[in-house]
């Protein structure tokens, strides 16, 4: 069932992209959009959905079901993406009819499937953690056995997100139990990865057309806290030249060599020998990048519209010498806005960023940016509105 | 007749603002908005005006009836404006049935009646260009022989805007022309200004709490061009800090003698001897503030927001040397979104806004921005974008 929320005339006549997904990536598509007279529509999982609350042009409907995509599409340049979960047959079905889909299936089921991306960045010459696909606890014994041992991490190669879909796992007696609960879901691929001894997390965000061209912002450092992004700095404190061009390759090469287009960000661990092993990539706007819109000269959002309607880049430079995002989780507060004052009386520069979701205990319910001179300072003072946003004071037990 | 264009639950729970008229200032109001959770409900002139095609929850009406403001109003925590034509009585009925409006009328009918302003600078000590107000030929003969003589400025004390309702008047003969035509008009105050020689137009912008915090942004320069503000460079080159500090001194008096909320932009003129003389006053996010958005700490239309709100207000500093902003007019191009990507292939770092306006010849339809260390370099850059948006090439007539 559909439930139209179309608005106005203009509206009707000319949507240029439609985004799939209703969530705060697609919402905070529509600052940009608006600016730059470009015309959104979303598909909603519902009518209250962050999008659907400030993107007058949305669709309620189910983003597996082809007829509802193609009516979304209808009349779009490009169709692009919220999330990662429309099944690869539709998007397939969708491109083999010549619909344009940014990024594409070929592209997106990288994204979608972490033993394939794996396999894809061996062949890439890209490093990723040691791995192996299991489909038992004794593959995984053996994949223990012939790396570094136990405690080793179990990952759904499909779905996962946030830390959901993420299991370490201490011995073989944790991994039977673990295999017994996870086989009654059929078809789910398993992922046995080493436990890297990195010293920290980065990422790195690249725009792309299809026509080639592609852009990449600072390499930032990301903080995460039970599998959740909390904060990310940038750019990444301390990072060398050397480094920094080292994952503008990494970037570069796996966008070419997928044909990604509009944002992809890909998340990389700085192992304690100082190299950078892939983790995760995303083909959307993404966390990490989240701190463009206030420290970067064009957001990550601006470019993937750009990148997506296949428009020149803008610079993706810092305004700043620093920037620190944090995110705002579900705390105390149930209503963010009301706190809203409360968090510019303790921090009036804070950057506020609220995603219209209902509160539920430790989901993304929105960010503070903080820009300045200096990372530690910033960081502060994102952290501080962050805390009153969500807990109503400072001394919330969280972070 | 009304015709509501709400759209979900959520929007029709609770808007926190009603901002009365649909214009590109309305319409540049959501992007902070949506980011901020703050909802608006706006009275539009249309369903197509800039503002409801961004803004889910507007209503189409006529902003000088009573009823129709109230609607727009209900459930909303304040009031606010896109335009200063609502009429005064219409303003002060509502206030004194409690509604808050940002501005006041207080405050507002030196917005909306110039002779009455200059009378208010009088008492507080600003100077102004020296005037008269006029009713017919004889007394803009006497006010002329005891100023500078003809030529000399004659006005609509109410009403006018981008140069209309203002004429240049170089003799006697052409003033009898003049008010034969404007008498058909009943009620109107004429008001009868020197032409002062001025070096160049200055804009200073303010916002103010009703709890009467306020921050100012940095002076800048306004070029205008037959009454048409075409651009405008932040930080004003080569300003004294004394004509700064002067600056804020008047910005500060005026927002406080008047009790100004949100924004209010006070436009100068710098006399040849170095002095400032108050020329216009809007009480609404102004033209000579669009480079905030991209160039300052905190955008005017945010702040704007948050004073209406009575939020504490956010720093006002620029980040970058140098902004400078370009009006898009009405020229050859009819669809500006057509000119995105040429205007971007030749500067991508342009920060483009458009309004979503009927083209027509010499109508605000939108304005590019571009920050650096260098004005001039910005200057360029903004020009060559906002030429190519609204001529399809660089070659067109216009600046």
């Amino acid at each position: 069932m559909m439930d139209s929320g179309l608005m106005n005339e203009s509206e009707l006549m000319s949507p240029d992209i439609a985004v799939i997904g209703g969530g705060q990536l697609a919402r905070m598509m529509q600052a940009p959009a608006l600016a730059l007279g470009v015309r959104l529509r979303v598909l909603a999982e519902n009518a209250d959905a962050p999008a659907a609350q400030v993107i007058g042009d949305y669709i309620v409907g189910d983003y597996t079901d082809a007829d509802t995509l193609r009516a979304v599409a209808n009349g779009t340049a490009a169709i692009t993406f919220d999330h990662e979960h429309v099944p690869g047959e539709v998007l397939r079905t969708l491109a083999s009819q010549g619909y344009a889909l940014r990024p594409g299936p070929q592209a997106l089921q990288y994204a979608q499937d972490k033993a394939r991306m794996r396999r894809k960045m061996d062949e890439l010459g890209i490093a990723v953690p040691p791995y192996a696909a299991v489909t038992g606890p004794a593959e995984l014994d053996a994949f223990a056995s012939r790396s570094g041992g136990y405690p080793l991490i179990l990952k759904t190669a499909r779905g996962g997100y946030d830390g959901k879909g993420v299991w370490t796992v201490h011995g073989s007696g944790e991994a039977e139990e673990l295999f017994s609960m996870i086989a009654s879901k059929p078809g789910a691929v398993l992922l046995a990865e080493e436990r890297v001894n990195y010293r920290r997390e980065l990422a790195v965000l690249i725009a792309r057309r299809p026509s080639g061209e592609s852009v990449i912002y600072p390499l930032v450092e990301s903080v995460q806290s039970e599998g959740i992004c909390t904060e990310v700095i940038a750019p990444a404190p301390g990072i060398t030249a050397a480094l920094a061009d080292e994952a503008d390759r990494i970037a570069v090469t796996i966008a070419d060599a997928l044909g990604v287009t509009g944002i992809m960000a890909v998340e990389l661990f700085e192992s304690a020998e100082g190299r950078l092993l892939v983790n995760e990539l995303a083909m959307r706007p993404h966390n990490t990048g989240h701190w463009t819109i206030d420290g970067a000269q064009t957001s990550q959002f601006e470019n993937h519209l750009r990148a997506v309607l296949d428009e020149p880049l803008g610079p993706s430079g810092p305004t700043s010498p620093a920037s620190v995002m944090v995110n705002v989780l579900g705390g105390q507060v149930q209503h963010l806005a009301s706190q809203r004052a409360a968090a510019w009386q303790a921090e009036p520069g804070a950057h506020i960023h609220l995603y219209g979701k209902s509160v539920r205990p430790g989901r993304k319910v929105g960010h503070v940016t903080a820009c300045g001179d200096d990372a530690e300072h910033a960081r502060r003072t994102a952290r501080r509105a962050a805390r009153i946003l969500q807990d109503g004071d400072e001394t919330g037990a969280k972070q």
